[in-house]
């Protein structure tokens, strides 16, 4: 069987999730030691937990943030304020646990998992990276096509093997985040073309570039459309687009989300990229939508549109855009205490508490 | 020295935050391996707990919430939705760790401990218990004081004595929580007397009473304010107004802010209840709001006027109306990666990572 038959099958065994556990959760919510919905949102999540894992009574048992590198032939347009060299250096410093998503993972106790799937350098072997380069980058995107189908269906095989370990190690919660300097070039384009957004609306400064390049980033996204409207690119196709605009670890998000749906755990959106990979991932099989949680709204502009679209609210607005699953960690706890308290907490009945008078 | 003495002594050891640990927070923000800015408001938190450690390099190293627990005499006038005997009920459920407080302080791994100072009850004794009783709940405001000034102090000497209890069993980072039926009521009437706002502006439905009952409860507020007014309480006397309005849980609220505050380490206001008490504590030392974050908005309405009052942004909007302390944990995590990030991230030199083009 080969990667599209095995991404097919993949496909086809997601199924959704539980009514039933989300009623049962309803009735148990109902009856815990507290005047009713006054745990807003946190009743919500426990419900929507509820659901995905099938039980009344959920329990976050572990949590895995798996960042998925990869570097765009697109950054060869000079779209971006840093240079790709920075790609395989941060992946270095993920590993090293030197930088941001490292010291947030320690914060909620959540186990960072690195995968390499097109980054444009030989990395050395550690035991959190996952080597499994498709390609050394993209192509360039404004000229060709970012990768075959076939590497498409690989890179995001990559992303579901990368969740299957996480998983398997003991995670029942994930968050997929990115590293690919020029990565939100790919993901505009994604989401214009998946959203049906005007580029301006979805393109934003990324890490920090000036007004020239802005412009210039925007002309960019707008021939990747251009040329892929004039291939014959159909608008709802997102393997397809995806296909044309890549990136490579986008596709490895894409997976991440999907394996996350097969496995029946929660994946909690991150920033614009891993939205954009959301948008293709829902293209695929629009029942993962039912296994996702966004995080935070970025202050990347399409975010909020990617969110609309997902029909995803947003937890917090921490001013956050810098990606690498950071925003999805800090969600984790919020996550937990939904399930904690639906779990745990004594009915009015169990400890003899009066309920109203 | 009696216990006003000693309350004053406690407000004059109360000094400014670092104003030089914040700015070399800053200069070190600005060499970590992210695009300046790009961890939004987790930066300017970093550098808020930089400057009340007194370092750029701030470690959360334990967490606790002191729940306060008292009864409020006004619950005979009818405001509320549950009947007093709720109140220790509440507090064996937190001691049990049932209770919402307790599943969501296991999710971000914070202690709890509980301080009864005014329960209407007799408590058996508990590991987790601080026993402090001033008295058993306050007398009925729309006819009495609260409280006297001697008991004032005394209950926010509990708080204060609790923290230094928390804080030497190894938590630099405190919430008060509040547990008390009917203390809505209370914290309406401080609101409003201390913010000069109208009561129907910050008084909303406490647990979820009826239409009967919310206009009750005005009426009861009005006459409390009217009465304060006719006493001639001067309208910044912040310790009179405590005096007058109550409650016993609220002046203990009040001695966990100014015991963090004298001992340097941040406190998270929670809802209605503790923004109730900040009041209260930044009237006592206005020195004292240097040293609050707050955690979330309530669906309390007054509490956005109490956070714009106290000049504090509120981190996230969960629809939460419980108390308990629950929302200050949420925040926990929060402010913990913020720190982790300004102090275990490596700058751009140490992980030699090109920084710009």
């Amino acid at each position: 069987m080969n990667e599209l038959e095995q991404l097919q099958q993949l496909v086809e065994g997601i199924t959704p999730t539980d009514q039933s556990a989300r009623d049962r959760a309803k009735i148990r919510q109902a009856q815990l030691t507290k005047p009713p919905g006054s745990l807003g949102r946190l009743e919500d999540l426990s419900v929507w937990l509820a659901g995905i894992y099938g039980t009344e009574k959920p329990t976050i048992a572990g949590k895995a943030v798996i960042v998925c590198a990869g570097d765009h032939g697109v950054t060869k347009e000079g779209i971006s304020a840093y240079p790709s060299e920075v790609t395989p250096a941060m992946v270095q410093n993920f590993l090293a646990g030197g930088a941001a998503v490292s010291a947030i993972a320690r914060a909620v106790n959540a186990k960072v998992l690195v995968l390499d799937v097109g980054v444009n350098a030989d990395l050395a072997d550690h035991n959190d990276l996952i080597q499994a380069k498709v390609r050394r980058g993209t192509g360039n995107i404004a000229r060709e096509p970012a990768m075959t189908r076939l590497e498409t269906a690989q890179a995001i095989l990559a992303g579901t093997n990368a969740a299957r370990i996480a998983i398997e190690a003991g995670a029942n919660l994930l968050a997929a985040g990115d590293m690919g300097i020029g990565n939100t070039t790919p993901s505009a384009a994604l989401t214009a073309w998946l959203t049906g957004k005007d580029v301006i609306e979805v393109t934003g400064r990324g890490t920090g570039i000036d007004v020239v390049t802005f412009s210039r980033k925007i002309s960019i996204i707008e021939l990747v459309l251009d040329n892929a409207r004039e291939a014959g690119l159909e608008p709802d196709d997102a393997l397809a687009a995806l296909e044309v605009m890549g990136g490579l670890e986008i596709a490895a998000m894409v997976g991440v989300m999907l394996q996350g749906a097969s496995a029946k755990i929660p994946v909690i959106v991150d920033g614009f990229i891993a939205g954009a990979a959301a948008l293709v991932a829902c293209g695929i099989s629009s029942t993962v939508q039912e296994y996702l949680s966004a995080s935070h709204v970025s202050q990347e502009p399409g975010h909020r549109i990617q969110l609309t679209h997902l029909k995803l609210e947003p937890l917090f607005d921490y001013g956050l855009r810098l990606g690498e699953g950071t925003g999805a960690l800090l969600a984790m706890p919020v996550l937990e205490a939904a399930a904690r308290a639906l779990t745990e907490m004594a009915t009015f009945a169990e400890a003899s508490v009066p309920n109203k008078r």
